[in-house]
Parts: C-alpha cells; structure tokens; sequence
C-alpha cells in the first residue's frame, strides 16, 4: 500500500535503499548531482549508454532511428525491474509501465503536459506518483511568445526582404504598448507571459477553468473571462496566447467558430498542444489572410510531416515543439528533483512539487 | 530680449496672437487639434499641400525628390516669416533658419536626439527655446531591442530556415533570463529598456555621464559604471544597448578597442546616432565572427548607401532609421505640442518640456 501524503513512507517492501533509474537523456554533470545528493540513502542508476545520445542540450526525446541492441535491451529492463523512481517516463516501450518496473512509486518527468500521456499508459487509476516540469518552461516559452509577437509587430520580416534587396526607406510599424493579449489558461506559463506582457504595456485578458472574476489580479491579469465569454474575449484580443493544457475541456477549443471570431490580421500562439486547435479551419483562416501571424510550436501530428500546409504559409512560424528548451532547462529540473528526492526519502510525499492530478491531467 | 523662465512672455512685439507653422507631415486630426486647443489665443498654419507627402503614420522626413514650385516656396517663406512657433525644423532650407523666420521663438521638434543638428544650424547661443520629442520614441525603441535580441536569442532566423526546407528537428536555444545587458546612456529611453530586461530576468548595467553608483536603483539597474570603468562594462555583457544621445563625449565611443574588449557572440544594438561607433571596426568584427547579431537603427551615413557592407553580413539587421516610429507617434506628440502650448502661451516657459539644453546638446 502507497503512503498517504505527509506518512512516512514505508519502504519495507522496497529494499533498504530505492533505485534511482535516470530514463532519458540527461548531461553527466546533473546525473553526478542527483547521485551524489543523497548518496547513503539511494542508488542512482545512470547508463548513458543505455539512452538515447542527447542531440542538444534539454534533449529528452529519442533519435528516430536509434534502438538498443537486444544485450543493451535485456540491462535496461533489468534496470527497471530495479527502479522505485524514474528521471521520466521511458519511452518506446510496448508493454505496460508497471510490469516492467513493478517497484516503481514515483516518475519525475521532464514535460509539464504528461496528463494525457499519463491517461494513455494506463496509469490515471494507479498510485503512481508524478512529478512534473510544470514551470520550468515557463521562462522558455514566454520568450518564444514574445519573439513571435516582435516579430510580427516590428515587421522584422519585411526589415529582412528590404535589408536583401539593399533598400532604405523608412516605414512605420505597431506597438505592443496598448495592445490587448488574451490568454488561455493562465496557469505558471501564462502568468509569467502576463507579467512581460503588462511590462509591455499591453492589457491582458485570461480565461480560465476556474472563474472567478475576483481572482484577475493575482492572476496578474486585467479581466478574467468565464468559458462562457471565450468567443467574446477572442473577439477583443489582438494576440492569442494557447497555453491551457490538453484536457477533454480543451480539446478542440479554438474550433472552427472560435477561429472566425478571431479580430482580422491577430496574432496567435500555441504553446499548449495541437490537438487544442482545428487545424483545418485554422489553415483557411490563414490561407485567407484573417491571421497576422500563428507561431506554432505544437501540432496534432509530431514532427509535423512535410506535406503539411503549415510549412509553406507565410504567415506562420513552425517551431518543432522546442519553444519551451532551453540550455538552463536540466540544470533548474535536476534542482527540483533533488528536492523532491530529498522529501520523498522523508515520506513527506505531500511536500513534492508539482504533482500531476491524475482526475484533471494536469 | 527673450522672457526668462517662468517670466510672463513679452509678446508685444510679436503681434497680438502667435502663429504657429506646422513644418513637417503631420495627419489632418492631429493639426486640428493643435489649432482647435486654443483657437482664440493663436493662429495655426497647417498647408499639407506645402508640406512633403505622409508616406507612413509618423512620417516627419521628406520624400526623396519632393521638391516645391517656385510659387509654393514662396508661400512657404512667407508663412515662416510669420511664425513664432514651429512644429518641428523645416527641412531643405539653405539660408539661416532665424533669417527666414525672425519671429520664431519655440521649436518642438518629432524626434529626440537634435542636439548636434541645432549646433549645425548654429542655434546653440541663440535664445531659441527647443522642447523636443525625448521620451516618445521610449516604448517602440524599447520594442525594437526586444525584437532583435529575442529574434537572436531565439533563433528565429534558425526557425525561418527549417521551416523553409520543411525540416522538423528539435533544437535548444538560449535564454534571455540570467543574460547581462549593458545599457549606453540610462536616459528616458535606456530605463525604459532596463524595465523591460529585468521583466525577463536579465542582469542591467548601465553607465551614465554623471556617475553616481547610488543612482543604480533609481534608475532601475543593478549596477552603475563611471565611465573609466566602460571597458570592463562591455567585457561582462552579452548584449549592448547603444542609447545615448550624441554628443563630443560620445562620439566614436564604440571605437575599435572598445569593440575588441566586446564578449565573442555579443549582441549589440544602436538605437543612438551611428557616429557613437566606429563602423569600420565594427564590420571587421562582424566578418570575422566576433559579433552575434548588430542591430542597428542609426548609420553615419543615412540612407545607408546600397554598397555599404552591412547589407549582406549574416550577423547584421538594418532597420531604416524606423525603429523609433510608431502609430501612435504624431498622437503622443501632439498631446505634447498641445500642453507645451499651453504654458507658452501663459508665459510659463519653465514648464515646457522636455526642454534641449543647448550646452549638454541634449
């Protein structure tokens, strides 16, 4: 039987010391600081070798192509039979999480929107405890909002045609200050996009789950709309930001009815995931020129494939779902899993931050 | 004898009510409002057939080639015979300004950084009272820099290729938190920049003419350098904001050593006048690499000629002199014309502002 939050975990079943098994890609140095954290008291398994190569740093997915060898397959798979905790999920496995690590309790995962994940692998119902990245992203993806948003603001693209062609004339271009940014799901990722936004100058509007008007300033928001009032808040922004997670709510928010309230020429981003947006009816939006700009970061098919629509359109900016990677990202998720570590070790299971809700996935 | 500061003007000589010549594009609703303020205290002259044609909101140059009949300019002379006030320099003019407007008293300039153009005109000892537009352009400057450092930081330019080969392949870019900016001339613009990079997380510095470390707060940066210290600024900066106004002091301040001492990958942006840097050193430097991305508004030579090589290095952005210009532009000046007005006319010339010290040249 799982520990109840703030027990004592009872570990009697476990062995003396859990496993630690690090499951996907992580740089040396921070595998060194989870093992050496607390190092009496667990045993960190860390098999680079085992893993996929790391392609970039923050790298947590797996090279297309790459596959254990049946030897190296037979040790991570012993490997797992060991694990009590895993640095993620492990991916590309066919049979079921809790058969090939029946001692597993706890996932740290290195990605904010697992809920779905987590509901696919079967494992809503379980007493699996999940950890997540939710925040760690936050700074990331507020910056990839913005860069989007400048870009199209300050016409960086017709400042790159008119530096090619050698040409010199002087041109004027908006503002953010007074612009109005409408944010969907303010959770930690739109309140930090809502904090640059004001700084800005711009209003923020933010439509959340839970509405309760009361709420917008410690929000850091100007107006929080009920999801009764979506079509009303889309038709008043001048910038859409997509950053609520994938939910059976969610799904398909910003539908086709939604997309043609959208104010002409608006800027959105979806930072959230892509199965949140029609894409059909947003590629005629954006063929018929009623989008300034959608930066995309997200799609319902990853890696979007190369006969997509997306590519060619210019009004849109394909970003291959690494908005939220940064070169600081393990650095700041090693952090939080060390302290999490720590009061796991403690069955202060209660204290571990951010647990995923596996009723509302997120 | 000009009134002093806060002395009620003497306007005897001046005729019973003050012509006011608007003397650069300026839209319709703006100028009737400016004569539409104190319709019974002054006489407003706005002829736009006389004036070069709006090629964009915002517009206060000439149009290349634009060129007035002979019996326009003689219209034209004689409307600036009248005036006492002028909404910004008239351009193209070749015999002195005070000789073919003997009346003029007050010139409110649309841009900021008039200092050395006043010295030019040999208006520096005149009692010519010169409010100017210092402040206005702070937001959308402030927009532009975010523009290019965010454009570089989060490889846009990456994104922009990939997208056009229709390559999805995951990536790791930087992040603007925890960088340094290293702010040239903390005015009313570099502040504003200031707020904006410790708004995502960004270490300011900043050196001001008067050093005075305790200043640092007050002008909303972490640190404050004299200018002795400038090299070891710039040698600790992963971005540098050129902002401060031109003048003897800051003249060729961005010279070849300064520019040597710069962090290999820096970014740099000149928002200021482009004889602060020495531009053949700087395109050394960016052909050999040494420079992230230049950002750069201001040329000493404007238009930049098309054979100049900054048109073609990977690792520049020209903006047209445009990055201070904005839609919102002739409104922010006009409610300034408008309250400046105002105190001229009550004699409260100490209130006018902001005020080009003739000395400072800023």
């Amino acid at each position: 039987m799982a520990a109840g939050p703030g027990q004592p975990l009872d570990r009697a079943g476990a062995g003396d010391r859990p496993t630690v098994l690090i499951a996907s890609p992580l740089e040396e140095h921070h595998a060194a600081r989870i093992a050496g954290a607390f190092a009496g008291r667990v045993d960190t398994v860390y098999r680079p070798d085992l893993l996929p190569p790391i392609r970039f740093p923050g790298d947590h997915g797996g090279s297309p192509g790459w596959r254990r060898s049946p030897e190296q397959q037979r040790e991570w798979h012993a490997a797992l039979r060991r694990a009590e905790v895993l640095w993620d999920f492990p991916l590309g496995e066919s049979e079921p999480l809790l058969e090939l690590a029946p001692r597993l309790r706890w996932v740290q995962t290195t990605s904010a929107g697992v809920g779905q994940y987590v509901q696919r692998l079967g494992l809503a119902d379980s007493d699996l405890l999940v950890t997540t990245a939710s925040g760690v992203h936050a700074q990331p993806l507020t910056e990839f909002v913005f860069a989007a948003l400048l870009h199209h603001t300050k016409r960086v693209g017709h400042l790159q045609d008119e530096q090619r062609a050698h040409r010199w004339e002087r041109f004027c271009a908006r503002e953010l200050d007074g612009q109005t940014m409408a944010i969907v799901g303010p959770g930690r990722i739109g309140r930090k996009v809502a904090q640059v936004a004001r700084c800005f100058g711009m209003t923020v509007w933010a439509m959340a789950r839970a509405h309760d008007p009361d709420r917008a300033a410690a929000l850091g928001v100007d107006r929080l709309f009920a999801r009764g009032d979506f079509h009303a808040m889309l038709a008043g922004a001048d910038c859409v930001v997509l950053c609520a997670p994938h939910t059976p709510e969610t799904d398909n928010l910003l539908d086709r009815e939604a997309i043609a309230i959208l104010k002409p020429g608006v800027v959105l981003v979806n930072i959230a995931r892509g199965a949140v947006v029609d894409e059909d009816a947003l590629v005629e939006a954006l063929r018929a020129g009623r989008i300034g700009l959608a930066a995309l970061d997200v799609f319902r098919a990853e890696p979007l494939p190369p006969t997509s629509p997306f590519w060619d359109l210019p009004n849109v900016l394909v970003c291959p779902h690494s908005a939220s990677t940064a070169d600081t990202e393990n650095a700041k998720l090693t952090d939080r899993f060390v302290r999490n570590l720590g009061f796991y070790l403690d069955g202060r299971l209660d204290r571990m931050e951010p647990a995923l809700d596996k009723a509302r996935l997120y």
